[in-house]
Parts: C-alpha cells; structure tokens; sequence
C-alpha cells in the first residue's frame, strides 16, 4: 500500500510538524507529543485533555481549541499515548480549576489515563474522568472490556468544552461529559480495511463483494460480514442498531462520519439515507453534521453516532468553537 | 470497487438530498440541480456562481454561503453541468448587481457557462467570466484546451465572494478573481487512481510502486510516472513545479489538498515537508490550509496550489465565511 509518508517510524513527528505549520495558534510539542491551545491555561476555567492512538485525525489534535479541547496526546498509530504525555497536558492546562480526562475504552488508553490521573493529583491537579462508551457493534473486542469509544468522543468534546467554557465547575463539566456519553450511540460499516504505516498493508482481509458491520476504529471485527449492502440498506442496519439500543425520546445530534477514504460525495448520499430512516422511526434530528471526524487511516466506509440532546446540550452544541476540525460562531 | 452508494444513476440527487438534510441555511433543488444561498439574492450585491463535475466535493456545493459563493451547479460526476442550470442559479442570485461565473478550465464548463452567460444576458442579467487554469502539470489534456482549473479554484471563489460581500461592483470583483487566479498554481499527485461510480473500477491503471506526477482531478494523465517517492522528494516535486512558474514575491497562501482517500495524518506530514522546501527556497507563508477540499472520489494523493497575495487579498481571505466546506468568523 502506497502512502505519502517519509518513513513510518516518523509519521506521528511529520504530521505534528506539519499541525504546528498549518494552526500557529495551537502549541505543538512535537518531541513530547502534545497539542496544547496556545492560551491555556484558562483562568478560572477547566481544562480538556484527551488522547489516543493517532490515525483517527482530525480527532484528538485537530479539536484542539477555544471551546472544545484544551490539549491532547496522540499515540503512534492505533497505540494508546503515555501517561507522562497526558501529565504534561494536565500540567500545562490546569488553571487550578481541575482538569478533565476524556478516555475512549480501549484496555491502553484506560490504564495510561489512569495512572496520569494519580500521577497529577500527587502534583496537586485536581482530576475527572470520563469513559467514552458508545460502540453497540460489540461488548468486547481486541482491544477493549466492555463496548468501544468512537464517534461519540466528539460530541462528548465539544458540548464538555462548551460546558468549560462557560465557567462550570469539575463535578458539572464531569457530568455533562458523561451524560452525553450515556445519550449516544455509534455503529460503524467497512467497505475495505486501512493499512498502517508500520504493517504497509492492510490490517484484516475484506474480500470484494463483502462488507463488515459494526466494524471498529482499528478495523477490529463488527458483528457480522455480509454480501455488499446499498447505501439504504446500510444506513437501515445502522439506524435499527443505535436506535434499538438507545431508544431516544428527544430529538438527537447525528454525526455521519467516514473512515477516511469514502468520497464526500457518497458521505451525503449517506446521509440522505439515514435521514430517511430516522424519519421512518418517528426520531426528530435535532443538528447534523457530515464529514470525516473519527477516521481509520484509509479505510473506506462510515459510522453513525446519534446522541439525545436536551437544551442544555444543545445551547452548549451550538456555542461557538475554534478548532482545527470544527468551527463556528468565530 | 465498493461503493457507500444506491445506484450509481442517483449518487448525485441522494448526495444533493442529503447536503439539503445536513444545511437547512442552503437551497437544494434537488430536480434542477442548483445550490443556492438561502438568503438569495442579497440585495445590492453581486452574486457568484460556479460549478462544475461532481465528484470534487466539498467543491463547489460545499462552499455556497455567506463569504463565498451564491450558488452551485453539480453536473453529474466529472461531468459539467448543463446551462439551464447555470441560468437557474444566476437569476436565483441576482440581485441586479451582476454575476460572476467562475469556470475551471475544462472544455464542457467552458462551452457550458459560455451558453448560460449568452442566455442570462438576454434575460437582462450582467455576466462576467472568470477562468480558473493554475494547473502547471499540463498544458492541453483529455479534458482540456490550456491548463486545467484546480485547486486555485477555493482561493477565488473565497476572495471574489468576500469582495462582492463587501459590495464591490462586478468588474471589480471579477477583476480581483483574474488577479488571484493569475498569481495561482497548483501541482498535483497520485498515489492510486479513482472510481466513478459509472464505471465501478479504476479510471486508470497505476501500478504498485508508482506513482503519478502531475496528476488532474478526474486521474487525468499528468507529467510522468514514478518509482514511488517519499513525503519531501514528493513536496520537492510540488514546490519546485509552481514556485518556478509562479516565480512568487510577496508571501503565499498555501492549500495542501487532499484528493480524497488519503489520511489527514499524511497530509499533515506532507505540509511539513512543504513548508520546508518552501522555506529553504526563501518562499514566505501568509496564510494555510490543509485538507479535503478539491478532491477526486477516492483517489490517494495530494496537490499543492500556492496563491501570491497582496494585503488586500490576505484581508479579503482573512474575512468572514459561513459554508458548509469553508469557515470561519460566523
């Protein structure tokens, strides 16, 4: 598999390099790998620190940013970063208002998140953690007890970081972040399998012809491989998992989001699709957003996360952001 | 190929449904093929129109709204759009200041938007033209009389629509469009050929281990073909191709563009490897941008357009724009 890199061994320091070119407005420690809002800390406001294996981009680095992270530690590809790195983002955003952990579920991030969270409450950094939960595809996997987190990491993100920014204490911002998590659901589908600058080849074997359901953000196994799927019928899987296991009542946030390598034009069509099924089920749509957000390096395909917002939720979904990834309102 | 599509004859009206889902503050008319700003016409300024096969996005449909364009014309995919589309989205923007169309250098849009200005003309709208060709790789092609229209296109299409947002009149926003046009130059490359969804394989055969120098947006031939190269030999290439011909003075904008199915992750490193190369020939940066912006469905690869700006450009760059591709301010 072709790819336009150097050498792998120096993927993640090309990117953050090129990160740093691009949003001189981010801080961008490339030698200890972190990404920091160049203002932090905020005072008298909680900082945001997530993180994860890269290749998932623009998610975490490039949701680094007034209103939604206030730092994040990218990993080698699909490789959870070390605590010293997320001591080093805790250290460098904590105004004195505590900081904020936002984990997805995989067995590496947890520990890691883990142990940096004793590591900086020793240096007196008050710590919250949220576990990022919302993959109904399996309950667990390679990589992870208990279901992935995926898609719903940016709405946790965002709405947290609004909450943030508006001045809310630890405990508030804590319980927004994990409330949001208990509202969304994701479901993924692959059409090919990514390949990892390391491996150089594709990480699993998808033969033509056949889709993966429920697929995970490492191209982990999903729930079932079938004969190609039409877009309706894809987005009549997706739509039946999330909604199965959520059952929303209020009107919810979607997020279709691809893998990497599906063309935008097929992410709209998509999109069409899940609308139409949603409307089916009688689940009023409430913001959409359309886009390649929590990729798998150049896996083609797609996920979709809904989350049941109440207004709180969505005043804070709506407040403005300044991030590489996501902006609006400045 | 597999394809996250229905059919292929419905992939550009499911895709046109589903931007018509995702922004409510766009107009799709989904029958007629015609994207249009909600608040359309805007009284007392100029409208811009472009266009254009689709299979580019977010181009053109994704940059409709406040800040740049007025209105977009999707033709079926790497297929321009007829005139009476074209005529449609004029009278649905002007106001009675005048509209701009902004045509990529392909024979059919040419011939195309000729015919719709000519017909708009007679129903008493003022049409000016404006030609997008910073394509260096080639000269003529299969598509193409003179260079081909790529990703400069996202440069004039923002600053033109921030000079007719500041109520410019329309030779003066279509002479701002000649300038940025004419201080643009694009080069681009192919790590893998695309698949329309027509024709369900590859447009072109690119063998493992190579790849294409020069390459157009619809896998068009370009200037060679390689024994594969890395990030900084590839970004050497690019720089050298539109610094030469460009031969730039003042600082540039800077797009690194990816063609659609190549990860952010190596966009990032390729833009570093740019700013290197751009740096060690005393080229100074103004302003960029890294992304998916000017893509070809799934092609793997990247381009590189550098647009020399004066500081009225730079502050008509800097200036507010809300659409669905491109934002910032609002």
């Amino acid at each position: 598999m072709k790819m336009l890199i150097n050498v792998p061994e120096t993927v993640v320091a090309d990117a953050l390099r090129g990160l740093a070119a691009a949003h001189p407005e981010l801080t961008v420690d490339v030698e200890n790998r972190v990404i920091v809002r160049r203002d932090a800390p905020v005072a008298g406001k909680v900082g945001l620190v997530s993180g994860g294996g890269s290749g998932h981009e623009p998610l975490h680095g490039g949701f680094v940013g007034p209103g939604m992270l206030s730092a994040a530690c990218p990993g080698e590809v699909f490789t959870s970063p070390v605590p010293d790195q997320m001591l080093r983002a805790a250290a460098a955003v904590d105004s004195g208002a505590g900081v904020l952990f936002i984990v997805k579920n995989y067995t590496g991030d947890v520990l890691n998140f883990d142990m940096a969270a004793e590591l900086a409450e020793d240096e007196g950094i008050q710590v919250a953690k949220v576990l990022v939960n919302d993959d109904v595809a399996v309950t667990d996997s390679l990589y992870t007890a208990g279901r992935r987190g995926t898609g719903a990491t940016l709405f946790v993100e965002k709405i947290a970081g609004a909450a943030a920014d508006e001045g809310m204490p630890l405990e508030r911002v804590a319980a927004i972040a994990r409330q949001v998590n208990e509202n969304s659901r994701s479901f993924g589908v692959a059409l090919s399998a990514c390949s990892t600058p390391a491996k150089g080849s594709p990480t699993f074997d998808l033969p033509p012809g056949e889709l993966e359901l429920g697929i995970g953000i490492h191209g982990e196994p999903g729930r079932e491989r079938r004969a190609m799927m039409t877009s309706g019928e894809i987005a009549e899987a997706a739509v039946e998992a999330v909604v199965e296991d959520l059952r929303p009542r209020n009107p919810v946030l979607v997020l279709v989001n691809g893998m990497g390598a599906t063309p935008l034009l097929e992410l709209y069509g998509f999109n069409a699709e899940v609308h139409r099924v949603l409307a089916a089920r009688g689940v009023p749509v409430a913001r959409v957003l359309v886009g390649n957000y929590v990729t798998s390096l150049d896996m083609a395909g797609a996920s979709l996360t809904i989350c049941q917002a109440d207004e709180d939720m969505l005043r804070l979904w709506d407040a403005p952001v300044k991030t590489p990834g996501l902006r609006w309102g400045m």
